[in-house]
């Protein structure tokens, strides 16, 4: 909430409109079928995370609980990363690119790891000599965290 | 051509073999109609400075030349960031995320940006109180790199 307030001054309405006004003016949610790719970055250690997708709904979640929110393209629903597992991603800022076609978001990981294999990083493995090899190892285990396939899918 | 060097020890076909066993395997080139979205790090300072996509052959290529080649959505074909402009990407590694959805290039950029715009990053705008704001400064003269609109488009 403390994030809402930072963004925006006026009344409910007053905000929406003020948020919805340059989001129309500079994002290209077209190009991926009412979707933008949505990089996720630690905010202190610089690591990129995850990479998602955020439709318009998704990207106002985001800003108005300060917990950043992707739209999942197999349930095709929304998910705020941490609703199963507790390891929310809050929100510290977002930029868009040249184009308008893609986020980059900042954001303080609450848990040990974002990937739902249990690492800090979902970009885990590395090319080295022809074959993708683990660059780092497991911060948390995930069996205890995801306790049944349907929270593990949820993330 | 050092890093290909590094990367296949055989000869070229037992390289082409080595490396497309493993990228098929792990790769996920169908969700977004044979393209995956490959985020861009600059290796030295941590900054993302651009999200592009790759096919099969941009990532061929990339790993090949050492220079970071994405596909083009809009003009339906590869291109070599730096061709244009000569602001080429030096790759440095490749990562892939647990869906082998999403690649993560960590690259040495040549030159001083890498936005066709004129800045070190494409993410050179971020929302504050509802509004997108710049936030750094131009790197370079776009209009000196970039003599045409034809070369502008190719960056």
């Amino acid at each position: 909430m403390l994030y809402f307030e930072q963004m925006f001054a006026g009344p409910a309405s007053a905000r929406a409109f003020s948020f919805m006004a340059p989001m129309s003016e500079i994002l290209d949610f077209d190009k991926e079928g009412g979707l933008i790719a949505a990089v996720v970055q630690d905010a202190n250690t610089r690591r990129v995370l995850m990479v998602g997708y955020m439709s318009r709904e998704a990207l106002e979640k985001t800003l108005t609980t300060g917990h950043v929110t992707f739209y999942s393209r197999s349930r095709r629903q929304l998910w705020t990363k941490g609703d199963s597992s507790g390891h929310y991603l809050h929100l510290k800022s977002i930029a868009t690119d040249c184009d308008g076609d893609a986020l980059l978001v900042e954001a303080e990981p609450a848990g040990p790891g974002v990937c739902h294999n249990g690492y800090y990083s979902c970009f885990y493995r590395t090319l080295e000599d022809g074959a993708w090899v683990e660059n780092d190892t497991r911060a948390y285990n995930p069996d205890a965290v995801y306790r049944t396939q349907e929270t593990k899918a949820k993330r």
